[in-house]
């Protein structure tokens, strides 16, 4: 139990996320709501929308117009995403956004031949000229990021020596352009990790890597989420992707009608009951969770919105006694 | 990690909670139809259903019907639930269950007051009289059980000292009866329970009993459900409550639109995936979760029904490799 971090740090991807594979169209206008009622939560890192052509993901065809017009917190981190050159030079174009570099690997070559349409060499070298762009706009790149780390759903189980690999060819890949990767994520993409392989994957990364810091992007899939990030913190690790409510999902992994990314407010929840800081207002993040539910006008998975939280029941406790 | 059971028990309490809570009738056919697909999933331990009063309990209005068409198979024990001496009678007076008597304490007497208009004085005083009522029909007793043993909506946090008093009274009231609790419950009635908690309470219950068997009876309602049973296994426990499809939920709690029990399927999932035996044939299980929504004509919280199990994928990435 002494491994828990006194404190995380969460990456709300909520509105990129969610907005991205609702049917139908969201207004801008609600989608910059959720935007600024997350800025007022006290989280301090949000990704904001998706530069991607809209052909492709037609819920963020106006992600310029989002980016032009939610309030900028200061204090507060905003990034948008971008999957290839074309999208980055609109991120800096817009100029709102702090923008860092990612080197991207994906364990699956399965996976990746689906998602992508490049092989494992391929996509290695592709970080090449990844790195290279980011480097001529100035943009540092300081993240890694192992994408279907923990299984995949056309491939089966992911051996551990996989992941190890994957490792050493981002740490390769940054030395050899004099890189400092900051942050280590690995995702579980199509939800097949276990508290128990997360630690295990997580304990043979931190065994080669001691001094990295890793972060780790989490699907509820399959129910696990929440146990996951509890693996997680007994691990130490300290840096968690989150979607508000519970938005969002991945498109290309066949999981249709099921849960998204772990939901931002229960793993709030989870922590603030531990004692381990987060920095958010709970209360808050549960009314910007209500929010988003109203905004795309279904039921979304996040638990706490509903059932509601300890601290206004500690208090209602206290008066009666 | 080494403290993983090798096998768990589950309790499945899905038909018994679920239809207890569900708005409009039931067909009685249809609450048959789900506790026999249950059986036939491995589960070898179900609450059929609940011998309470119709005005108290409408959905259970039918409940010696049920308990007297469904198919009793070989190797699974079958129970009914009852609150007090009438309907221990008519569980017995039926005959198609098996019967263990349950010291039950509650270690909020806030809640106590709520639930069950007693005291916490008055409600120990009516286990003398519980305890005499089973030994008259022959029944052991054989269970303890603290409700609210996480923490109390009205209430607020309970001292661990509070649960150990509880367990206290739990054997001093079997030792006074001549009696052996071959399993003590810990449940988190009103959702309260973190990982962290969950394994300082079960710790200190550990500490005080080493040899006594747990078991933990877990809800949903804020998300941390399976993050509990990860930390339950973690600290040993080996014997859960759970419901089909994540059935049921607390009346008396003031949990409106709140998640229930512990989803079954989940729970399996995440022990088979760790090499944990639970007995369960999970593709059943996840169809009999499908049955249990179909028949309450709305969605219920179980993941794994919808996001499917690896055990498919993991046989058509090698079909395809």
């Amino acid at each position: 139990m002494s491994d828990l971090p006194k404190s995380i740090h969460i990456y709300e991807q909520g509105p990129r996320e969610g907005f991205q594979f609702e049917k139908g169209a969201i207004p801008t206008e609600r989608k910059i709501e959720l935007v600024d009622a997350l800025s007022d939560t006290g989280l301090n890192h949000i990704q904001v929308c998706s530069f991607v052509p809209a052909k492709n993901v037609p819920g963020w065809a106006d992600a310029e117009e989002v980016a032009n017009r939610f309030n900028r917190k200061p204090g507060v981190r905003y990034e948008a995403l971008s999957l290839n050159a074309k999208g980055l030079e609109r991120i800096i174009a817009n100029g709102r956004f702090e923008v860092t570099g990612n080197i991207s690997l994906t364990a699956s070559e399965k996976f990746l031949l689906r998602n992508q349409k490049r092989t494992l060499k391929e996509n290695y070298d592709a970080q090449h000229q990844m790195i290279d762009i980011y480097k001529e706009h100035g943009v540092p790149v300081e993240r890694g990021s192992i994408m279907a780390a923990f299984g995949c759903n056309f491939e089966g189980d992911i051996p551990i020596e996989r992941v190890l690999d994957m490792c050493k060819q981002i740490f390769d890949l940054a030395a050899e352009h004099g890189l400092n990767i900051k942050n280590l994520s690995l995702a579980d993409t199509m939800a097949w990790a276990t508290p128990l392989s997360l630690k295990r994957v997580v304990g043979a990364v931190r065994d080669k890597y001691p001094d990295q810091e890793l972060s780790l992007h989490l699907h509820d899939t399959r129910g696990m989420a929440l146990a996951l990030a509890y693996a997680g913190l007994e691990m130490g690790v300290a840096t968690y992707d989150a979607c508000v409510a519970g938005l969002g999902g991945c498109p290309f992994a066949a999981h249709k009608g099921a849960a998204g990314n772990i939901c931002t407010e229960d793993l709030v929840f989870m922590c603030d009951e531990m004692g381990i800081e987060t920095g958010v207002d709970l209360e808050k993040l549960a009314d910007a969770a209500r929010l988003a539910e109203e905004i795309v006008g279904h039921d979304l998975p996040g638990q706490v919105m509903r059932g509601g939280t300890l601290k206004s029941l500690r208090e209602k406790a206290r008066l009666a006694a």
